[in-house]
């Protein structure tokens, strides 16, 4: 049978975007959708790459807390995970992630110092279907 | 020529999803995927309706502070609004977002105290485009 976390984990391997949830210097959340990097491979642990000098990246130093949500929007399905992101700068995990293309945005390749990669831990996530949700643990 | 704010209310009227942003008694942001009302008047004030025992709901009655965001995220053009959310109870306010098949989500009618009424009020916003953005007041 299929359990919350397999739902919730075959939705997390399906979507094409990710929602994070932040809290700004002034108490307010902000949202911002991003797109996942290619290795995506377990719920608890989700990866993104960013550029190290943007806003978002500030905040997240400022204030770890966050959430990513993702969802399949046409049929009511939905996962919200909260936890923390971090900002891993080291060269190691910058290789790990980098990808065909991101010359694109970070036009100095693997070690330029405006690439970076967000780590985000969840603690607890909740699924939302047909109207009703459902929390579980991580 | 068209203005940021014109094209955020371009957006506003075209999209079928809203996400609303909130912050829960912990300090997490949290996210949900919502439906508009049928109403879409201005970007300055946006209303939702929704069951007045959610966890959401509470959440917003003890932090009114909050985030709407929207996008065309295949043409990498979203919204993000920041301001207050209101939890509106009245019967006038009720009636006019009432809405022919609401009776599925709240049993009871326009007067079904299980129906309220969300009124978000934006302060400022930002738009995203093309890999930039900018803010703009409202």
């Amino acid at each position: 049978m299929e359990t919350i976390l397999d739902a919730a984990n075959k939705l997390h391997k399906k979507v094409k975007f990710f929602f994070i949830g932040s809290v700004d210097e002034d108490g307010f959340p902000n949202i911002k959708a991003v797109l996942p990097v290619n290795k995506r491979e377990q719920l608890a642990q989700i990866y993104f790459s960013t550029n190290t000098s943007s806003r978002r990246v500030a905040q997240y130093r400022a204030n770890p807390k966050c959430c990513v949500y993702f969802a399949d929007l046409l049929l009511f399905k939905g996962v919200m995970l909260k936890g923390v992101m971090e900002v891993l700068e080291d060269a190691e995990t910058k290789e790990r992630f980098w990808d065909k293309g991101d010359e694109q945005y970070y036009p100095k390749g693997v070690t330029d110092p405006d690439y970076c990669i967000l780590k985000f831990t969840a603690q607890s996530g909740r699924y939302y279907a047909n109207f009703q949700s459902e929390d579980f643990e991580l």
